[in-house]
């Protein structure tokens, strides 16, 4: 498998997938065609619009995205392509569009066979066992809440630490995360803005220049340093 | 109907529900025993010790805190209680249980029949519509959104206004309640923390000190003064 898994599209002060360029161009080296996802439709933008934007943000590096949208057989687009690409929004309509279409097994088994992937936010967060760690709100009630699976743990996506200043008294993202643990034995891997996950074949690398916080069930939270080795 | 709707149980510098003592004080006047359902458990509390903080918290107010969990008929607790407060906690959990447990039209119809509800932050955004406007993470799968309706909107509750200092590029607040309207025609009904809805009958109004904030599909979204009624 080889993937390329980020805690978001867009770091601030920088436009969509800028920040992510140096990477992508050597993860689709030689990818002419990409098949975009737009499922997650941030903001409520149409398939057509979304699809319009990721073109835009990868037109240095690929010649084609191709919206999924537009594909009659939506299938046969993911088993054939040789790069996906599922943008970020809601993670609970892209969700439920993927199982509602039968298209979560068939993706699956895409990356498996070797189809290049990128996600950001709502498609990195699809790459989890399951969907339980995302920070979005359930506009829609999906079928399922698992997703593909191809790492052995749960990401939480824009992860903010606790902000010891704030008077607000709604649950922290490390209080929930911990809600989670409570009732599901899943490793949760907290990605700041600006870090991402490069997967190639059984080597997962966290990539970017912050740490990433590592949530193991039952033990304190630790930093993982960038470059090191993702190995639960 | 009489229910209290409160967005939070605590507020900043403050203890466990002492910002709406005196109004618990009048809503619960005439009342001995409350009957709590733990089943939120914030932060993976047990359903024993969330009791016993819902009873120090009512210790001024009423005689008896009694645990749902306690009870060997549920549905019957439910139907003969006098009073009944659900805490907040993780609304997937809870609407979950009472789904599960078979207790949320039990509920509905208790509350109809005139038991005086109170419900923090997930215990009122189960008297919405759906819980599809929670601000939690999806730590279990309930077998449905659909929860109270005992208002015919929904409830964001802990709303936060969006933070133009903020660099993070996760959605806001806003943005999410959005996208929730982009799919489903439901007014939201966005409750900072101090506010609160006190509901006699059909008559609903805005407590506390902070205006609410009204997102109706569609428009742009307005403020609605204390002491507002609240009627669509």
């Amino acid at each position: 498998m080889q993937a390329i898994i980020a805690s978001t599209s867009t770091i601030h002060g920088s436009s969509y997938l800028e920040y992510l360029k140096p990477a992508l161009k050597t993860h689709f080296d030689k990818v002419d065609e990409v098949l975009f996802i737009p499922f997650a439709r941030p903001g409520g933008i149409s398939h057509q619009h979304y699809t319009e934007k990721a073109k835009k943000g990868l037109e240095d590096i690929v010649h084609i995205v191709k919206g999924l949208h537009e594909c009659k057989d939506m299938k046969k687009a993911i088993s054939e392509a040789k790069a996906i690409f599922v943008g970020g929004g809601n993670t609970f309509l892209l969700v439920k569009q993927l199982h509602d279409l039968g298209l979560m097994s068939v993706l699956k088994q895409s990356i498996i066979k070797g189809t290049k992937y990128l996600g950001t936010s709502a498609g990195s967060n699809i790459c989890g066992v399951s969907m339980q760690t995302t920070n979005d709100m359930p506009i829609v009630y999906p079928p399922s809440f698992e997703t593909l699976g191809i790492l052995n743990f749960n990401i939480n996506p824009h992860y903010q630490d606790p902000d010891s200043s704030s008077t607000h008294k709604g649950e922290t993202r490390e209080t929930r995360i911990k809600e989670f643990q409570n009732l599901n034995p899943v490793i949760v891997v907290g990605l700041r803005e600006g870090s991402w996950i490069k997967m190639e074949g059984s080597h997962i690398i966290l990539e970017g220049n912050l740490p990433a916080i590592i949530f193991e069930p039952g033990k304190q939270a630790y930093e993982l340093s960038p470059k090191s080795l993702i190995n639960f």
